[in-house]
């Protein structure tokens, strides 16, 4: 079970990938520590600029000479007005002060022209770099990117989370599809269906697209070891995508301070919040997310929220303070080990093979 | 991997629950079927008083010898108001006035001291018609019951969302438990974590509690086919319970309307409500979940709710409407077929054995 299509077309040992998992997480090091041990490193550049996004590609490269892959957000179009944008970011400033933090004035706002354009120029590094495997989130890109990637022989991911979403990314042209289950930490895929609709628990979405696509699909949610690796072969998927058990792992660049949260947190600490970014995701739950709950209303759309947000976020990473930070974890957090990439990949291999 | 401690323990063939399906679905003749083709049938007798449960297991022993079981809901308290109750009555009159019902003037309510007694009547009678399993959802019956119940060697069955309640279910005494995860359609079995808490999907739901407890684990949620039971199988379940599977069989006691409507759904189609009973349940949603949804807060408690709602119900289905009619499903609905109990079976085992 542990050679299919899915690991030849990517040119890996073991049908194991790596989640892109944004904001610090997916360092040069440790995606190249899973390239490295025959499994799919990707990073998660979804923040980062052109420059930013060349310069990780480089780093790892001179680590591994493996395959690893980028994971790009596709720009959604945002319209809140200047009121709401003040509105939303009026809701956070309790929170600074509790931080001490200083008020920007002059706060720089995204535009999704500037965003549209920076994901263009990532799409060219990718191409530029020769980065064999380019994921997406958030949405399809166009057909021109698609076919661009395509043509220089790059392997194209699209995200589901739900039956209708997998057929479309099959219909854009997408070698493979990752079905994310309700089970998965961070931000949900869905574009077609609103959140609520796609919160399908992978034993039941995992056979139902599995029926209705061709394209491999690489099941992603709460998967942390060999029974999740065979569970989701089981169902119908050729690979697995897995976000939370690499976050806990030496490698990972996540905050200490996250990392011990997770390997604290229990299956039913997990909440789906639109506080940090304005877009809806799966995290521990914490004091910011609780306080905020009761002003859903009143957040700023994705990416602005996510500004709004970043001085609070940073700052509580600079106190050590899990209180105020996106702790995005999948619903297995009770598998969590803190443990080398290698460990964790020796480890789910010899269970799969069990 | 089809024989093992449940199926010993069951005395069954396969490792195979037809689930508890109250309201009509779980006939003598499903049960019946089911236990004939090697698995266990369970009557769904939450709803039922102590003679309509006796009458059901001497109909189901005149069509089969093997085993099979009864499920009780576990009383809980309730203290609404009669101005809470009559608020959350008139919210239903509108419902009323479209399905042309007369309106009861003096509707029966339940009271926490009758339907206790009455689940103590089913208990004695579960005792003296020999049944040999009883399962229980709702929350955790008393110790002395657990005690009767075991000291008749009957095996005892309890229900859990999340870790949490599996082990208090394992403290308890109980002998199995069936884990319950976001996909399962049908009322929400939580007892200790609230609704939203109780959200798993079984992908992370049953390794976290396979590595908790030490009774049997039985999966249940969005399995339709051998490719679930397998899967529940790799990550630590010992058995699985089928609901929606088993309710669109032709030996099902579901309303032609409801097999149909579950036959025409998505996976994106089910919602939890509490509109029907008053307990949250995850079905496929209609006119009568979306025009409530807004009134959420002013619904009776369960089973308040459900007493109030039974005439809309009925008129429902009395007039092929599946628009006010309760359509449980799980998140599986693509995967249902129409077919015999017979074939079913016989299909899942193969697959299985694969």
């Amino acid at each position: 079970m542990l050679r299919n299509e899915v690991t030849e077309l990517l040119q890996i040992d073991y049908p194991i990938i790596q989640a892109p998992m944004a904001g610090g997480v997916t360092t040069p090091k440790l995606v190249a520590a899973v390239s490295n041990n025959g499994c799919l490193g990707m990073f998660g550049s979804g923040y980062l600029n052109a420059a930013q996004t060349r310069e990780q590609i480089r780093e790892a490269r001179e680590m591994t000479s493996n395959n690893f892959g980028i994971s790009l957000f596709v720009p959604n179009e945002f319209n809140n007005s200047i009121d709401e944008i003040n509105k939303a970011n009026q809701l956070l400033q309790p929170f600074r002060a509790q931080l001490k933090i200083a008020i920007e004035e002059n706060m720089k706002l995204p535009d999704y022209q500037s965003a549209y354009e920076s994901f263009i120029d990532q799409i060219r590094v990718v191409i530029e770099e020769g980065v064999p495997v380019c994921s997406f989130t958030f949405g399809l890109p166009s057909a021109e990117v698609i076919s661009e990637l395509k043509q220089h022989n790059i392997i194209v991911i699209g995200t589901a989370t739900t039956v209708a979403e997998a057929i479309e990314v099959e219909k854009s042209g997408m070698d493979m599809v990752v079905v994310q289950g309700c089970e998965a930490g961070g931000h949900r895929g869905n574009f077609i269906n609103d959140v609520k609709e796609s919160q399908i628990g992978l034993m039941s979405l995992i056979p139902q697209v599995a029926d209705r696509v061709s394209i491999p699909v690489i099941a992603a949610g709460g998967i942390m070891d060999g029974r999740g690796l065979r569970a989701s072969h089981c169902l119908g998927a050729k690979a697995v995508q897995m976000g939370t058990a690499f976050l806990t792992c030496q490698e990972s660049g996540a905050h200490k301070v996250y990392k011990e949260a997770i390997l604290h947190a229990n299956e039913d600490q997990t909440v789906l919040t639109r506080a940090f970014s304005g877009k809806w995701a799966r995290g521990i739950t914490n004091t910011f997310i609780s306080e905020m709950q009761k002003h859903e209303a009143e957040f700023a759309q994705y990416p602005i929220q996510n500004t709004l947000t970043q001085d609070i976020r940073k700052a509580s990473v600079a106190q050590n303070n899990k209180e105020f930070m996106s702790l995005w974890s999948g619903q297995s957090p009770r598998l969590a080990k803190i443990q080398s990439v290698e460990d964790l990949i020796k480890r789910i291999v010899a269970e799969a093979l069990k």
